[in-house]
């Protein structure tokens, strides 16, 4: 008989994270069985349509019947809610992972609900498209990335190392970290960019308004802006209020750079300029390359 | 005897404009001659090899020599010194165009040193990568973009029939424009976007240098930004300032919004954020498609 990695993985919200992570894990043939849980009752039907789950439903309790891992992969602030009504189901040895974009606010969130014989191993797979749901997800999503695991005191060993065998048989590399490091790092390299990409787009919004005819002229690099601008507002409004502290942080330090630019550009100063523009074309030389 | 839109092409600053415009005449078979001037030797070299040229010059006034048409495509800032230099080799009835991404200021430049029996037709083909270079230039990068040309008073109706005639030749879709207009356009659909992408990765160099390991989680958003802002810092430093007034208006305009986004965050107002980010996403929804 086949050893898998997990037997029942019962994956709570089906989009393009919760989606991908079955396909994966079907695909490495490290999982036996998936029940999928959502609020969205056409969502679950792609879903089950396209084999991501088994089994579909939209009650937590029923769908994590028996499993022995359960991913909470709902926008961030709706996973104590979500927790809280899985429990009745909840077998009482099954390890809870997650795969938030923030770590701090929901283990504040969700630890205090984890029985005692359960265990919780808070991840955040560091991947993403800007489409959502069922229909985004795909089986590769995850090769090639890092997932973060951020164990609490609380973490047993044994489940660390089911969840690190989880996201391995994904394909994704795991590296472990303390959670409120990974929420500041976070909070500069993926959180912040959002921000921005939101802000540069209803600033066109705001101004296509008064000039009309903007929007035609929208070739190069605008384009990119609002590709990311286009990721679910939802999710975003509930990252952005959970890493709120270290979101404001990057979004000072942003803002402090921005008026430097400015006062560059008023004063015509050439070199300060050039300097601002080089410095940033040097830090892209200095990325890890990716496929 | 076929009948070329132009005789004898010279482009000064055989870079990814000049270079490709040249290659995509070429391929039309628009063009019968194509003589490149350059201040770098290098450059010139590849552009030789490359066929983009069958001539190559580093003086400018040699360069033009019975050129019918001489496109100006250095960086903006360059373009009055270009063209100065060009003068005592200009056919007197030669048509000068430019590919500079502002235009107002760049007609105040030029405009003066143009002779009374030749003419000038500002242009700006909005087309692009990050790319610099000869090396970079390829034959449909203009192809189903927009060319804006900004005619001014003085610009006689047969020379705009040729530049004209010349982007048709090269793929694009010639619109006319008031220059103050297109640079206000320009101001907040393009220069802004860099001003933006420059200065969101300025930041993670900062937080880089103070917290480390930021860059190997960089997947997702960030991505996106250092590619926009690895375009040439020369070339971005001139239309910065060319476009001073329209671009810290625009400036202006995203710090209000970005100042609006930091306190719904702060005062955790999950409605007024996610109308923030519900906005940007409908005007995507609304971008003309592309290829």
């Amino acid at each position: 008989m086949a050893e898998y990695v997990v037997n029942k993985l019962a994956v709570i919200g089906v989009g393009l994270i919760g989606g991908s992570l079955a396909l994966a894990l079907r695909e490495a043939g490290a999982v036996a069985q998936v029940s999928g849980v959502d609020v969205s009752e056409s969502n679950l039907e792609v879903a089950l349509a396209r084999g991501i789950v088994d089994s579909a439903s939209s009650d937590p309790a029923e769908g994590v019947r028996d499993a022995d891992m359960v991913v909470l992969a709902t926008p961030v602030r709706a996973m104590r809610r979500a927790l809280e009504a899985a429990l009745p189901g909840l077998a009482p040895d099954a390890v809870i992972t997650d795969v938030g974009s923030v770590k701090e606010d929901v283990i504040a969130q969700i630890e205090p609900l984890v029985p005692q014989t359960a265990a919780l191993v808070p991840g955040h797979p560091v991947a993403g498209t800007e489409k959502g749901g069922a229909a985004a997800a795909f089986s590769s999503l995850f090769r090639g990335r890092f997932c973060v695991l951020t164990p609490t005191p609380r973490t047993p060993e044994h489940a660390l190392d089911r969840v690190r065998a989880l996201w391995n048989a994904a394909g994704s590399q795991v590296v472990e970290m303390e959670a409120g490091r990974h929420d500041r790092i976070m909070a500069v390299v993926s959180h912040l960019p959002h921000m921005v990409a939101y802000t540069m787009v209803d600033t066109v919004e705001e101004r296509e308004r008064l000039a009309g005819r903007l929007l035609e002229f929208s070739a190069g690099g605008f384009r990119d802006f609002t590709r990311v601008a286009s990721s679910d507002p939802v999710m975003w409004r509930d990252i952005a209020l959970s890493n709120r502290e270290a979101l404001l942080d990057a979004m000072t330090c942003f803002e402090t750079l921005w008026k430097t630019l400015k006062e560059h550009i008023a004063s015509g100063d050439e070199k300060a300029l050039e300097d601002f523009f080089i410095r940033a074309r040097a830090l892209r030389a200095r990325l890890p390359q990716v496929k």
